[in-house]
């Protein structure tokens, strides 16, 4: 079965579902240009979830693509957390911020039964899921809505692991991705380029594999179709379309020379994700085990980004980007879809 | 100017010289069947050079490639060197090894007067470097032979230096390639992904681009090219071909399911490189800064590799390879290179 059978697009192309940088408008533009648009979830309460669909399908009829995390949330650690409190405290301490202030920010929450009960309502043609997949019983009612199924793969074992609990589609996503890694079943050291995933992970399964990682231009379609993909995910290529909520500071650094430095981070969220190297980076990382589970290494990085902010600086920002952020395009994402559309402009010169 | 008119082959591929595990046996088989066969030198004497390059051209009168390092040997450091051995006591005392006796095994000579002798004399029709490039006279020198000079590069700064020095193509090594990192201007921070890598280069430099890393397919040539990239540099898909000189037990990790992780690791040379995961590696890397600068960290881990194999074990062994080593074929290297340049089996389902 091809992409666009299976998603009932007119283009392989999955626009990689992106919390706290888009909202339905994104997803609007891409699924009304003939992609899949993706509206990430991850970070929004089920009332939200709602809200934004329905936003959503006024704006366009196309299909899209509704994004969950499936982590297992870890049981709180206080020791843990005084110890990632102590190794931020000199950076409190220079930003005169009280450590012991609330956290602020939105909490990561897994898919449980409550966004269970919101898809069966919404019944979205996608369901796409991140760091593994929800618990059988959550799963089967997401399916047995309709919806197809499809989840990131970041090694070999991860897809067939996937495969085997009846996924429609896998993404495979090379390390050259931005944002978190989708890793659920190893640690970071057994991540890989896209280059080398794509053709073993298509090897590995019999469902559709999507490309991810890396995928930001005609050219980088055309290549992941050759590496037998039947599509891809791009994601950091539509950061700074003007339909992103993509934060001022974010499309700065993301336009900066800097944006060709990434690394893979915990220091962020307790979770590997690539993103633009900066001084929390440089100082804290870019992996460090005293970092505490995701996502609660966030709440109290929170106090630290707002306020370096609100003095110009983005030491503790997380910047997420690819390393292909020299993809981005200021145009609106309609047209970049499209762009990723058209036929190879390099030529071959295979003989 | 298409990669068959710059190097005189049938075919867009060089075959990667790789010190260690081949000689001119397998170049010439990649050379007959009309890829660029590869000679590495870094290993060699410049009579050890002649005498291979006579054995290569009277196999085949195909096109080949002599490959040289030309990175800076550091002045000796005694201090640096005592805290390596200290580092590796537990091992030298574990294996029952005298700490203080001499080193065994060849020292890596970088690129100079007698190598350049070497080329003026035999005048190779294309010759590589690792590393970066030799002094502005050796590398004048060179080029006077009318030989092609062709460099890797693993960034865009890299890239970059070379064109503005001169060379006639750039090899773009992507994060995925095993062995050596070529890098030379930048940490180990700054390697990116094939995907990235490709594209970002063949828009920073007019002269011709040739991919490598991760490449080991026919699909993954195909990939390439779809890339912009005007060839490829396939290297580990060629370590278990008969003609390469890969020991057995290299060979039987490549076949291994442990074959699947591998890391960019300084442990085994001082520059980073990349192998199948194993004790050192784990136990001191994948990168460790009391490893002593390359090629010196060598030295004192030979007989700890010796014994240990000696023993049936490869906990000190390097076992260079790249992330796509279920490429590996036990097939004649020119059947290789005829599978890797064959029509793309995997039709792209782009509409």
């Amino acid at each position: 079965m091809t992409f666009q059978e299976l998603f009932g697009t007119e283009l392989p192309i999955i626009q990689a579902p992106m919390a706290g940088v888009q909202d339905h408008r994104l997803a609007a533009a891409v699924s009304a240009a003939g992609g899949l648009g993706s509206l990430p979830c991850g970070l929004l309460e089920p009332t939200e979830v709602a809200a934004e669909l329905r936003a959503l399908t006024a704006a366009t009829d196309g299909p899209y693509n509704l994004n969950f995390f499936c982590h297992v949330v870890p049981a709180p650690d206080p020791d843990g957390e005084a110890r990632w409190r102590e190794l931020l405290a000199p950076y409190y301490a220079e930003l005169g911020l009280d450590l012991g202030a609330e956290a602020v920010g939105r909490f990561r929450a897994p898919f449980g039964d409550a966004t269970a009960a919101v898809v069966e309502e919404l019944r979205p043609p996608v369901v796409s899921f991140h760091y593994g997949l929800p618990a059988a019983p959550l799963l089967a009612r997401v399916k047995a809505t309709g919806a197809k199924v499809i989840a990131t793969a970041t090694t070999v074992l991860e897809a067939t692991w996937l495969e085997a609990r009846g996924v429609d589609a896998v993404i495979a996503q090379g390390a050259e991705a931005g944002g978190h890694r989708g890793m659920f079943l190893g640690d970071v050291t057994t991540q890989v380029g896209t280059f080398a995933l794509v053709p073993q992970v298509v090897a590995a399964v019999d469902v559709p594999v999507i490309a991810a990682g890396g995928v930001a231009s005609a050219a980088g379609v055309r290549a992941a179709l050759a590496l037998g993909a039947s599509g891809v995910q791009v994601g950091t290529a539509y950061l700074l379309c003007p339909e992103a909520t993509t934060r001022p500071v974010h499309r700065e650094a993301l336009k900066s020379p800097g944006a060709a430095h990434t690394a893979i981070t915990n220091v962020f969220t307790g979770r590997p994700a690539r993103g633009i190297v900066n001084r929390l980076i440089r100082e804290l990382g870019p992996l460090n085990d005293a970092v505490p589970p995701f996502p609660h290494a966030a709440k109290a990085l929170a106090a630290l980004r707002v306020a370096a902010e609100a003095r110009g600086s983005t030491d503790f920002t997380h910047l997420w980007a690819g390393q292909n952020a020299a993809g981005c395009a200021e145009v609106p994402a309609g047209e970049l879809t499209r762009r990723l559309a058209e036929p190879l402009r390099v030529a071959p010169r295979f003989p």
